[in-house]
This record gives structure tokens, sequence and C-alpha cells, in this order.
């Protein structure tokens, strides 16, 4: 079975939470917790030399590390990830725009906010994350005013990478309520079979 | 025939030029000065509108941005891609640490120094990208004393990427001297077939 070192705030370990109960496969949940520096031990780092969660365990000396490349790995052949060469492309262009472009922006002020609780200690960064979160946030935003999801107009790992920090975006101080498309595209997420919440398990 | 809208010192746009001349497609280069906003312009953004170089132009009316989406896009059924499940997503796990842990430091680091010559205005914002850029080259280190290429001993994507920024690294200030199998691995790389330097086009 597989184990997922997991920490359960985190919405890169989300993104594999929620594929693998639509996926309907069992896994074993290790938490870690990256405030006690969980992630730096040396057993954990065998794990993952690059020292962050989630990591997926597939087998006894097989680890895979990096969310979006678990995401890939778990959907192969399956519903969630698109048979069409250049559609496959274009999941990985949003998987890539997503740890470029958004994560470090959107994911970053929510930690920064949220969990550690120093706005105050981060608030001259949190502004320059502010301007390239909100352009983040209208990229996505704009392409959901044409399509109802990502790629190809089907729910793919595509819409599961961004929705995980997309959807609790106000937890970094991101307004949401003039992204009316990004809103409906929250429900349609959300109306998926087996969809599971954040902070469930 | 494909177009790339290609800036030269990129080593984002680099990696394409370079998988593109090893698997010897050819292709029209279209230079967009990044310097001079060109990639802010509507006629760019409606290529892409996170306006970011590289795009490959496959169609009049497909366009794929992502340097590293674009990677996949191309080496898929070629031998620049596993065919193994497990090493596709090892492929794409390098690919995601580079544009997350690797990238935002060591490329980073060599535009402000190297290509805006603003070193001294970006000097404590160089400081924490030194830290971080040293542990990526670090996670590297390590794993290249083990191993000629990064992903099931065969040259791929991975490696493509990956070299790009740190063949590179010391136009951002990192200094390679103690890295030796990063060393070794830029040789084998370099003697890879129809091998491509960063300024030939």
């Amino acid at each position: 079975m597989y184990k997922l070192y997991d920490f359960l705030p985190s919405g890169n370990c989300y993104k594999v939470r929620l594929l693998l109960t639509q996926l309907q496969i069992p896994f074993t949940r290790i938490e870690i917790n990256i405030l006690n520096q969980e992630t730096r031990t040396p057993d954990f780092l065998a794990k993952n030399p690059n020292g962050r969660v989630p990591v997926l365990e597939i087998s006894s000396n097989q680890y895979l590390a990096e969310s979006n490349a678990i995401l890939f790995y778990l959907s192969q052949n399956t519903n969630y990830f698109p048979s069409n060469t250049f559609e496959k492309a274009q999941v990985m262009q949003w998987l890539f725009f997503e740890q470029y472009s958004h994560e470090p922006n959107l994911a970053t002020s929510r930690y920064w906010i949220s969990i550690l609780r120093k706005a105050a200690e981060y608030q001259e960064a949190l502004q320059q994350k502010q301007v390239l979160g909100y352009a983040a946030l209208n990229v996505m935003e704009n392409h959901l005013k044409k399509q109802d999801f990502l790629v190809g107009n089907i729910y793919t790992i595509a819409d599961i990478a961004l929705y995980a920090y997309t959807h609790v975006a106000e937890e970094g101080g991101f307004d949401l309520t003039q992204f009316t498309a990004i809103q409906a595209w929250f429900k349609r997420v959300e109306n998926q079979p087996k969809y599971l919440k954040i902070n469930d398990i």
C-alpha cells in the first residue's frame, strides 16, 4: 500500500490526498509536521533529499517527491490525465505555471499569514506576493471565462493542482470576490465524485 | 515548422533550442527581448497570457508555454524521455525541482548580476538566493555522485532542464569548484550528440 508523507494544512499534500481519494486508491498517511523541522531529519532526507512534503512511498526503496510529479504518476492511464499529446502538454503547462507563478505567491502568503501567523514580520514580502499572486489569478480567471476546466474541458490533474491553493487564497490575504469565473470553477471541482476537503483525511 | 519565441540569454529558452537541435527538428527562432517588455505586448500575451518566454508555436492557433512543458511535449516517444512509468515520474520530479527549488535561485541571481547588471541593488535578496541555490546544488551533487545522469542513467530532458542554468551558475555568483560530480556531469552532457552551447543558434 502507498504511504503518503503528508502535512495536513499543505495544499501540495492535499493535491495528492484528493487524487488518491478520487482514484479510490488506499494509502497510509504519515503526518510530518514541517513546523517542527520534521522534513530535515536524516531519516526524512533519505526519502527526499530536498526536504519537502509530500513524498509518496511506492515501495520500501521507491520514493517520489514533488506534488505535481506525484499527480502525474498516479494519473497515468486514468481519466484524470488526457490521452492526446498536446493536451498532456497543456496539463504540464498548467502544472509548471502553478509551481512557478502561482504557488510561490498564493501558498507562501497563506503560510506566513495563516500558518506561521507572522503577517507583520513578512509585510514587505507579502506586498510583492500580492502583485504576482493577483497576476496569476487573472491568468486563471481569463482562461476559465472561456472553458469549464483548465484543459480539454474535462476535470484533470491540472484542475486539482490549481484548485489546491486557489480555493484557500483568502487565507493568504487574496480577495476572490471579483474572480467570478474562478468561483464558478470551484463549484465544478467540488461537485466531482469523491471530492475531499482540504482538512479532511 | 515550429516557431520558437526565444530570448537568447535565457536558460529556459536554451533548454528548448538544445532539445530541438538534438532531435534534429527544424524551427524558426523569433527573438523576444524581455528587457524591452516584448513579452508584455497584446500580441505576445495572446500567445502566452502569462507573459513569459519560451513559447512554442505548434500551429497558428496552438501555443505551448513553460519550458519544461515544452521539453515534455517534444520528447514524447523519443529517447530523451523514459518509457517506464516510475522513471517518467522521476523525470517530472527533477523538472519540478528545477522550477521550484533551483531556477528561482540560480537563474534569478544570474539575471540580476549578469543580465541586468544590478548586483548592488539586489544585494539583500541575492544573499537569500545564495543559501537556497547552494542547497539545490547540493541535492544535485549528492545525486550525481551516485549516477551518471539524473534518471535511469541515460541522458533525458531532466538533464537538459537542470544543465541549462547549472552550467552558467557562476554568472549568478555561485562557485562550482567544490561540486566535482556536477562538473563531471557537465562533461557528459556536453559530449552528447548534437550538443549546442547556450549562446549558439
